[in-house]
């Protein structure tokens, strides 16, 4: 990539709106826009202040493409660092396009996936954990993943191993130091607080690692196979959960979903559904592979909800009971909720009769909306949301969660090599691998196909 | 629609990108954004001037929603003449949610359809041709409908309009005037004068009102009936018309494109292609009720291109030249192109038999780009865009298409009764009927109704 070039790309999603912004980056960014913006003002672009906005015309020539509004940012204050100019112009495809070819054709090129945020990271904007933060936060479906990506944007993750990194590092100079004066046999690093130091990044190390299964559950979204024949309830059970948790998103777009394969947010976590027929006994084929496909899909799922209509459920308790049972037996240690739904229409001792014929079961009515609260308190209950409530720093990047894997492997390689009494350089060596490992994290250790890989998961514009 | 209140509503495309746009107009706007908005400067919002930008977070209460950039518009230097603030978020649609969510809960309310250019329009800051014209602008998709939609944008069309509007109510203002002195029989309004207006007047109405035609293929694309059967290479032929038109484009998306049916823009002016099959002699009943489906795709269009594979066609030349036939018997008044293609396989003796054989066929190879340029200059010499090129006033909305008939008819009504020599008190009742229609178009005579319908057809946050 060649870094000293202007480069131009939409920043808004594609498509018609009201709106849409154009920004270009570079040391000839207001320029060149300069060139072909007619301010109302009379005032040329270069001669603007930083942070302002001004309205005009972009021309070609006699052609007048689009009267916008573009707003300029001065290096060292913009997103990237350079000189950057954001053009926000009528949202029609057409015109979008014309802009941007109209600055490829004097001297921007187009910007590759993600250059905008890479040269924020080459000029320091941003570290690398930052820079993959703003990624995460755009794809960022529910509260939880959000938050966990602001964290990591606004820099708690990379502050935490960035401590961790400098301490180590001090106590590395001490022991290169010692080599330097290795024919006097001095110990400029204290063993003892070096060897606390270890077992305390070691604490913190393994802490960020556990986390990751928190985290990528949290990225993810949870899978919970839900397991109920045709008919029982199982949209109008997922449409209240969706309406319980954010009923003022009706007036933004349409919450009614057809399909039970899709994710929900309930209490900020993501869940991922995954419809599943029931489990009947059978002696039919056909049905029989059905079954199979039942449980291929409870295999993938972290939690099962068993899902049975109450009122047809009661002519044949014992069958459900059966498919019950069979379940628990196939997956002892899943989490498994049973919702008999539709008991609107039943009488008290028709409800007593199911509580005492299916243990613990949760009795519902999708549509009169009763239950579903007791039902989201027991789904979010069963994942580890400890940690999010404490503001405790969650590792969801694989990327990271790798570094820190071989950081641990070398941190504890150090700390026997420092019981066994080896010589300081060897330990020196493995000190530096561990803080080469931190160092790939925020991007102080960096080359060109670790940046390739990790921009080129952007979207052009970021 | 109550319009003191705080409107909020997303500027930019939905989905995904690298950022999003929401838009807040009214009198609290900046109040309402600035209770909400944590400045990195720490200056209060309120405190900034107009056409400023500053980065800071949106956060409710302890919790940060995004880091953002906020732009600041004082009324009356805004799109809508109100106080409006824009906020520049990340892109990702939970946190463009989660933004418009908290205004909706303190104080704003969502925008209905078209409600900031609305706004825009009741603040005098576009009369009504020049909203409607904000709307087609966005949804303009070439070059003629996009520079149509500018000039009206930008007042051409309503700078016409109002200043015959102008001149009509100089002579109404005399003529009623003379009603007040009628006992004296005096003539204010110099009836000569007002003849030769009017026939002005006229012969403006009449040109704007013949423009809708060409107007209206401008907006809507041009339909063209491509009569072949598979294989002769629409697809290819269609490519190579878009690549010429259009090879930049490649760089920004791809262009390829795989069905028939579809717009390309050619020198600016929209193309509607409609894939027909051929109509050779058949007694098969399958393939007649192709032939009528041709015929009928035939109606719908203004152009036909009639294209063939000239390899195979040597064998058959006499069937082209029936198909041909038949097609110029039932349809004598429509331009009609018939090309061969795939030439470059031929011999020169070959080619010169198909010349001789087939009348006026224009000899083509997509693949080779050979004959694609002679094709675009017929396909563009085939519409009237004399009136685009004199940069002329073209009508393309119906509703000012409408409002010019009824404004013509009163007009020569006003004429007539000139000539009839009928009082002045009749006379004016008339002409304020045309200014009345002019009036329609600006808006400076509309309704609730009117209004409703017109910002309707807008996307919400225009």
């Amino acid at each position: 990539m060649i870094l000293n070039e202007t480069i131009v790309a939409l920043a808004t999603p594609s498509g018609a709106g009201a709106i849409a912004v154009i920004r270009l980056s570079g040391t000839e960014a207001i320029s060149i826009g300069g060139k072909y913006f007619k301010s109302v003002s009379g005032k040329e672009l270069t001669a603007q202040k930083t942070h302002t906005i001004h309205l005009g015309h972009i021309v070609d020539g006699a052609r007048v493409i689009d009267q916008v509004l573009v707003s300029i940012f001065k290096n060292p204050n913009s997103y990237t660092g350079e000189d950057v100019l954001e053009i926000s112009c009528h949202g029609s495809p057409y015109i979008q396009q014309e802009i941007i070819q109209l600055f490829l054709k004097n001297g921007c090129r187009m910007a590759n996936a993600g250059e905008f945020t890479l040269r924020a990271f080459l000029n320091g904007k941003l570290d690398l954990s930052q820079a993959e933060a703003v990624a995460d936060l755009i794809a960022s479906e529910n509260e939880a993943s959000h938050q966990i990506a602001m964290q990591q944007m606004r820099g708690g993750f990379s502050n935490e191993i960035a401590k961790l990194r400098e301490e180590l590092l001090n106590f590395a100079s001490l022991i290169e130091l010692e080599l330097d004066f290795s024919e006097e046999d001095v110990e400029f690093a204290d063993r003892s607080q070096f060897k606390q130091l270890l077992e305390r990044i070691e604490n913190v190390l393994k802490r960020l690692i556990d986390s990751f299964a928190v985290g990528n559950v949290i990225k993810n979204g949870i899978p919970v196979a839900i397991v109920g024949e045709p008919n029982v309830g199982k949209s109008t059970l997922l449409n209240a959960l969706l309406n319980e948790d954010r009923a003022i998103v009706s007036e933004i777009a349409g919450t009614t979903r057809d399909t039970i394969e899709d994710e929900i947010s309930i209490g900020g976590i993501g869940f991922r559904f995954i419809d599943t027929a029931g489990i009947r006994e059978t002696k039919d084929v056909v049905e029989s592979i059905g079954i199979k496909k039942t449980f291929e899909k409870i295999d993938q799922a972290q939690v099962v909800m068993f899902l049975f209509d109450a009122a047809t459920a009661l002519l044949n308790l014992d069958d459900v009971a059966i498919e019950l049972a069979k379940i628990r037996n196939k997956y002892p240690q899943k989490p498994l909720i049973t919702i008999a739904n539709k008991i609107d229409i039943l009488s008290d001792s028709q409800l007593a009769e199911i509580n005492k014929r299916i243990p613990e079961v949760l009795l519902l009515s999708a549509k009169m909306q009763f239950g579903v609260e007791q039902l989201t308190n027991k789904l979010l209950s069963m994942i580890n949301s400890g940690a999010l409530r404490n503001n405790e720093t969650i590792v969801t990047n694989t990327r990271h969660y790798d570094a820190l894997l071989k950081a641990l492997e070398e941190i504890i390689k150090v700390k026997h090599g420092l019981e066994d009494g080896i010589t300081g350089d060897l330990l020196a060596i493995d000190i530096r691998q561990a803080l080469y490992h931190f160092g790939e994290i925020t991007g102080q250790v960096s080359n060109d196909e670790l940046l390739g890989n990790i921009f080129a998961n952007f979207c052009i514009g970021k």
